[in-house]
This record gives C-alpha cells, sequence and structure tokens, in this order.
C-alpha cells in the first residue's frame, strides 16, 4: 500500500493510474477504523480497480466543546488494517496539507443538511460538505463510498456532489454491526462497560420502532415518542432525536409512499451515539 | 462556434477537446458583452488552445429587489460577437440545465468575501462563487479569466478555487474603459444620457484619490472620505464605499508594504456603478 502524506504526492499517483485507464474509488474516514470501514472499501474494490482511503481527523466538523482533540488516532494501526484488506494507497495529509492558515471557504447544505444531527451539531455537515467536497476535488475518484450508519451525512454528500457538478459516484455501505446489534463507531470506544452493556438498546428500539410503524393504523409520531423513553428507560442519559422521515429528502414523513427511515441518536453519558433503519415498504397511516 | 444548451452537450464537447490534448479557457459571464468580457476572450485564446464563453444570468447573485428579471439579454447579438472574436464554443444553459428545483447547496467566502459590495448586496459572493464552482466542475477548463473591474468577485473566486482545490487557473483581465474612462459594464446602459454624462466622475476620483494616497504623507482615510465627498459632488446620488485596500486580502490598508487598490462603488439614479484601481507602489503614511 502506497502511503501519500501531502496533495502532490496523491495527485501524481492518481494521475499516474487515470493514465493507465484504472478507475479508482475512495473511501473518506477519520481514521479509527473498524469493520465497517473497511467494509467500505470492499465495496470501492468491487466498483473500481484501484482503492484509495483518506484518514483525516476533520477540525471543520468539530465544535469546539467536542471531541476534536480526544478523536481516536491511530495511523499505524489503521494502516495495518487497510493494507490486510488490499487498499491499494492511503492519503493521511497533516492539517496544514489540507488547510492554509487564511482558509475561509464554507459549502453548506440546506434541507437535508438541516434538523436531525443539525440541531445538536450545527456546524457539523458544513464541516463535511467542505472536507469531503476538497477531497472529492484532489483525488477525482470515480466513485466514493461513505457508510450508511451516518445516515444524513450521506444525503448531505449526496446533495452537495450533484448540486456542484462534482463528477464522482456516491454509494451509499451498510451499517455493519456487533453481535448484540450496536453500530460499529470510532466512538464506541469511548463507552464503559456499563455504557457498552446500554448501547445496544439504540438499535433494539429503532428495530421495533420500524417494525410498529410497518403496521396498518400505527401513529407514526407515538412511535417515535415511545421509542425516546424507551431509549432513556434502557439507561441512556438523553435522546437527541428520534425521527421518522422520508429516506431522499430526510423530511419528516407524514403520509405513505416514500421510502421511510428511522434517524435517532443520543447519549451515553459523554458519548453520542447515531443509529438508523431502512422502514419499508410504508403503509398508510 | 459550437452553441452548448445543456450539461451533457457541453461535457461531451469538452471531452472531445481533452481528448485531442487540447488546453481549454473559460469567460464565464452573465451576457451583454461588451469590450471588457472579449478583451478576456482575448486573454483566454493567449492562454489556451480552445475558448469557451458562458452566458448564464445567474439568479443565486441577485436579492428579490435586484435587478435580475430586468438585467440585459441579448443572447443573438452576443452569439455574434464571440464568433466574430474566434471564441470557439459558448455554453448557454437554461436555469433548469442548471438548478434542479431542490437545488439546496450554498458556498460561502468569509474574509475577501466580506465588507465593500457585500455590505449593500449580502448574499452576491455567495452565488458568486457557487455559480463559478459549478461552471468550473461542468467544464473542467485549464483556465478561466474573470475581468479585475469585479475585483472583489476575483479575489473571492481565486480564495474559492484554492481552498477547495478545483483545478484551475485564474486569470484578471485588466479594465477596458470608454475613451472618457468610465469602466464597461452591462449595467452602463441602464444610464440616461445625463446619468452617462456624469458617470465618468467615479474613475476620474479614484484615480485622482490614487495619486494622493501613493504621495508622502497623505492621510489615507481623508482622501477616501474626500473622494466619496467628490463623488457625491460630481452628481452621483449616493455612495456604497471608498475603501482602499491590500489588493490580495481586501482588508483596509493601515500601512505600507502590499499592493493597494481603491475599491469604490456609487449609485446614479437606479443603476450601482463599481470601479477600481491599482496603489502603487504604497508609501508610508
Amino acid at each position: 500500500m502506497i502511503i501519500c502524506r501531502t496533495k502532490q504526492e496523491v495527485q501524481s499517483l492518481m494521475g499516474d493510474w487515470r493514465g493507465e485507464g484504472r478507475s479508482i474509488g475512495v473511501v473518506p474516514t477519520m481514521g479509527a477504523l473498524h469493520e465497517g470501514h473497511l467494509s467500505l472499501m470492499d465495496i470501492a474494490a468491487r466498483q473500481c480497480d484501484r482503492t484509495v482511503a483518506t484518514i483525516f481527523v476533520n477540525p471543520l466538523q468539530f465544535a469546539p466543546h467536542e471531541d476534536f482533540d480526544a478523536y481516536p488516532r491511530d495511523l499505524e494501526g489503521d494502516g495495518a488494517a487497510l493494507s490486510d484488506r488490499g487498499c491499494d494507497a492511503l492519503f493521511a495529509p497533516d492539517r496544514s496539507a489540507l488547510f492554509p492558515a487564511d482558509f475561509s471557504t464554507n459549502i453548506s447544505v440546506a434541507g437535508v443538511g438541516e434538523n436531525h444531527c443539525a440541531v445538536a451539531r450545527p456546524h457539523f455537515f458544513d464541516g463535511v460538505a467542505t472536507i469531503v467536497a476538497k477531497l472529492l476535488l484532489i483525488l477525482r475518484p470515480d466513485a466514493a463510498v461513505f457508510g450508511e450508519k451516518d445516515f444524513q451525512q450521506l444525503a448531505v454528500i449526496r446533495r452537495m456532489v450533484r448540486d456542484l457538478d462534482i463528477d464522482v459516484r456516491i454509494l451509499g455501505g451498510p451499517i455493519v454491526r456487533e453481535a448484540d446489534g450496536l453500530a460499529m463507531s470510532s466512538r464506541n470506544q469511548y463507552l464503559s462497560a456499563e455504557e457498552r452493556a446500554i448501547a445496544p438498546a439504540l438499535f433494539r428500539t429503532i428495530r421495533e420502532a420500524g417494525e410498529t410503524i410497518s403496521a396498518p393504523g400505527a401513529r407514526w409520531d407515538d412511535v417515535c415518542e415511545r421509542a425516546t423513553k424507551a431509549i432513556i428507560a434502557a439507561g441512556f442519559s438523553s435522546v437527541d432525536y428520534v425521527n421518522f422521515v422520508d429516506a431522499s429528502t430526510l423530511d419528516p414523513l407524514e403520509r405513505a409512499g416514500p421510502e421511510g427511515r428511522i434517524l435517532a441518536a443520543a447519549r451515553l453519558g459523554e458519548t453520542r451515539l447515531i443509529d438508523n433503519i431502512a422502514v419499508a415498504p410504508v403503509r398508510a397511516a
């Protein structure tokens, strides 16, 4: 696996591959890789001739009170995992390689980038859209793969890429879960043993809510409210939201028709966990 | 000259030219072309093998009370002028070709995109940055040429292109003036005969201010204030600003050193005119 630390290095490599007619698939990450990320590498490898992972803990998407400094970093371990998985190149730039001191451009996505996670993290999706645009324009891959665990993030990226005419296919990879249902996340390593035992209740609850919503006559608002209470009852500290939405617009789903999704975010002590589940087919309420 | 009305048409043409190894230079415009625009085509032609003009009156950069509907449109005349000047292709998309109904992405540039024209037109540079990013990503030219008449716009585009890693050279073209010094502008055709006679006072005043500022011991704030009064005295309705700035950051220039620029905007009846002038070398105040 080739490791690139600068834009010039990675662009030279991409240029060589494009010159050989190779298609390129990219998996942008913040490192602290787990099977969820590695499954995205597999998708990239099935779709493209060459695969690139990027590892960059993006300062733009952390608020001052959030966990930028504490975010887990293990470049050596990540590199070994990527190499074992057959990844062809790793782009792991320093902050200064991507952000000049007077960097001042921001991309924001209204609609799909509002509500849900944007309520608690108002600048998060701007930070995501801006860094993803940069990475896509530096690497110019044929495809880029993002996990469905960050479902709103995926929607924001799809919209941004379409709106700005960035020439890349965006692919979503299914959520990878632990044996007990907990969605894999780099932030799971923040959990104490006690919190880790409580954590699977998030998925269990939204899965049950999805079954209830799919049943005829269900009152969707009530289902989300009951799910919120169930997550608290299971031991979570607080619930940011449990929302039932149209899977493409992320608008609240009020009648049957489009493909639905339940999105949820809740806190266990200091750790914020998110999860989501497809709800289909949606029947009349 | 080849005329393209859709993204697909123009991308196919660009792909053909790139395949032949031709470099491509683009001049993005809103039409109503004058010698200022055509001089930018000449710059593109000197720098690149193939030249493309774009004509699109960009709704994102007009506020609701501004002159979007009234903005002069003459696609036939513009096409003839471009063709006579040797332009190889014109991309003139409809609004729907660039903006799906649920378009919701915005690019904003802090710093150089603030103050000056942004005070009176707070969304203008977001609209410019967003459409220019789209056009550059659709066409993927080697170079794009913008007039220095819109000096802050040029600075915003340079910053956005650098910050987002868009792979294109941005070139600025010098202001083209009428015989009496008035900077050429599509909006000059809004002027009545009486206003047209007053209009050259804007350039005359900032040119004099530039000479004064270049003299040892000049008090720069006073010079800008006197210039404001002189523009009003000449018959302008109001002055949005006369600012002496660092030509790269557009921050107020307070001591000698960097290359300076006087930027000015003033109104003649309903018409807003802008102009600017290089002030160099800057000496100690």
